[in-house]
């Protein structure tokens, strides 16, 4: 018998109550009834952006959302800067690239955070810069970037926007979109929102909205012109993906029940909590300002990582990410995303108690969980 | 956000695959596709029973079996024997007295288990006894009794009955209802079997069926006779709970897949990690003669266990039973039955780790998870 636990960063364990809504009849979308729901949904997800914009709903995933913030406010030949940091941070670089966007990249080390000043200095060195592309959170290295602060820096460039990848910050970390002055951020469903992939969101400020009016690069499915217009009417251009907005209705109730505040304690609990483990535990750190999305850590010495984390999900149950291109092997990413509390945690940090002892490495059994029960206790009643 | 762990000896968590099966539209019971799982999962039931007898299945919990075990064997006026050892002790005591059969008791004090040359003793004493009931694991007190010990002093008198209780006992520990010659054996759904209330389970030997036939207790619903007539042609006398059927052939499938051995292997895996962390932890444990089905233990001094197994469940979202009776506010019982692997029991000794320090005990977090992983880590992977 073998219990299933997803503890990867995304997808992420969607809750039974959001399931249950899911699983009811399928409705039409051009419908009161869907309209309704929408409507309702949109002015969620504004209390979570912190935004008074429209946040706008695309069927498809987190990747959708990144290729529209570029294709609706960018044109061929501009140039942008991409904080190149991680996986992620290559996935801004590669859209640049395919628009025929003139792309630099800030190259940083996997699982170092860049630093304000980096961004600022390459903005005075290059004022033709256009935008400036982010992760708030890099999954791949489960690093953290200071995204209020390079906010602070572009809010008042009115030709340069800041464009930031939420898909593992928003709903983790509060994220202020208009006190902080960010342009576009996107998120897809499947992290903090606890649903399965297939929804993304994106909300634009004033001024990415006039950079839209401004960019030519041809784009039909992903046009945010279009779904702007379409969604002020409570619906969208094309067909919604309807169960998942139904789902996220849901979704949003839950985050209001919990209050937002407490979603981002609870991610900063589990964070800390893993941290402490990993920590008692000695297990080197992979960032060094971590996410509160998923901490990363360097596998014990002699461990083969790949093999590690293969063993824990067919033969114990326990789904963890491994490393990705050159840290592939080498490291365990262990998610705190979504519909995940303390004793998931608990049961991740037992997991590599146990598994890595099995896997040979000099593991103190129930030292990792020691430390995140002195967090923990705080925290959980 | 409160996520809930079901960790009491019943009702216990039942597996997604079988709440989908359950979940599917309901069909008619009177139809061949029915009867075809009806005899599938008919077939099952011997191989968890160790019977070649038939194992008949009654729309109602555990006590609707426990009742049809006596009405459909016993006659007013006949003496029996109660091992009353705690809440379900009192059960068959209860069950007999309101249909006019004389019992005695040997009354244990909860927690202790019965000695086989107690019930040989009596039986000598007493040869007009026509029964002796039993429950195989006394869920109110998590003590075991040796079921097979027992059986060895009734098989061969042929004017007594072994009837045994085995609600929380059949598929947690191996049961040979053939081969130690039990007479009859009741079950439910709830516990072991992984499925919701509402479906119980009963056989009986070629001894119990000859006590049938001269039984004149009145019976309708739950006449045992009607039942096996129905149920040799793949159907209940009255209207099948199919759903749980349906459920209960997923259920059977899943048994067979991890091997009825592994099973009560699991089972046993852990009990011994919950019983070795709270020996690591201090707390006294209640049964002494323990079943795999639960572990109860006393709480810390100080701590008012009622208020904790509230708190718990209310604040926290760990079911955890508290004891009955006496017991009450005593102790506190942690389950191991059914869907429930390592990391259930990882995430209650944690919930107890920190719950008890809440409350003010004193308690080193953590040592109760070492202590278990050190057994389960053998039993993982």
């Amino acid at each position: 018998m073998l219990k299933k636990y997803l503890i990867a960063p995304g997808p992420t364990p969607v809750p039974e109550k959001v399931l249950l809504e899911m699983a009811k009849p399928v409705i039409h979308h051009r419908t009161d009834e869907f309209s309704a729901t929408f409507q309702k949904v949109s002015e969620g997800l504004k209390k979570v952006f912190n935004t008074s914009q429209d946040v706008l709903m695309l069927a498809g995933s987190g990747t959708a959302a990144m290729e529209a913030a570029v294709i609706n406010t960018l044109n061929p030949g501009d140039s942008v800067l991409v904080v190149n940091a991680g996986k992620f941070g290559q996935r801004w670089r590669d859209i640049c690239k395919t628009f025929g966007i003139n792309y630099s990249t800030i190259d940083l080390e996997w699982g170092q955070s860049v630093k304000p000043e980096q961004v600022e200095d390459y903005l005075i060195a290059h004022p033709e810069i256009k935008a400036v592309l982010l992760q708030g959170s890099e999954t791949s290295t489960t690093a953290y970037h200071p995204v209020k602060e390079i906010a602070e820096i572009i809010k008042h460039k009115s030709d340069t926007l800041f464009i930031v990848d939420g898909i593992t910050s928003i709903g983790v970390h509060e994220t202020l979109f208009d006190e902080w002055g960010i342009d576009i951020a996107v998120t897809g469903s499947q992290k903090a929102f606890m649903l399965p992939p297939g929804l993304s969101f994106i909300a634009l400020s004033d001024k990415a909205w006039k950079f839209v009016e401004k960019s030519t690069i041809p784009r039909y499915y992903l046009d945010l012109r279009k779904e702007k217009k379409s969604q002020a009417n409570a619906t969208t251009a094309y067909t919604a993906p309807l169960t998942l907005i139904n789902g996220l209705a849901v979704v949003l109730d839950m985050f209001e029940e919990e209050g937002l505040s407490n979603v981002y304690r609870r991610h900063e609990a589990n964070a800390n909590a893993t941290r402490a483990a990993c920590k008692a535990l000695g297990f080197k750190p992979l960032a060094d300002v971590p996410s509160n999305a998923a901490t990363g850590f360097y596998v014990p010495e002699g461990v083969e990582g790949g093999k590690f984390v293969k063993f824990m999900r067919e033969n114990v149950g326990i789904t963890y990410a491994g490393g990705q291109d050159h840290l592939k092997g080498k490291i365990v990413r262990v998610s705190h995303l979504g519909y995940h509390d303390a004793f998931d945690t608990i049961t991740a940090i037992s997991g590599l108690e146990m598994g890595f002892r099995k896997f040979g490495a000099d593991i103190t059994l129930g030292a990792g969980v020691a430390a995140a029960e002195e967090i923990l206790i705080d925290y959980i009643g």
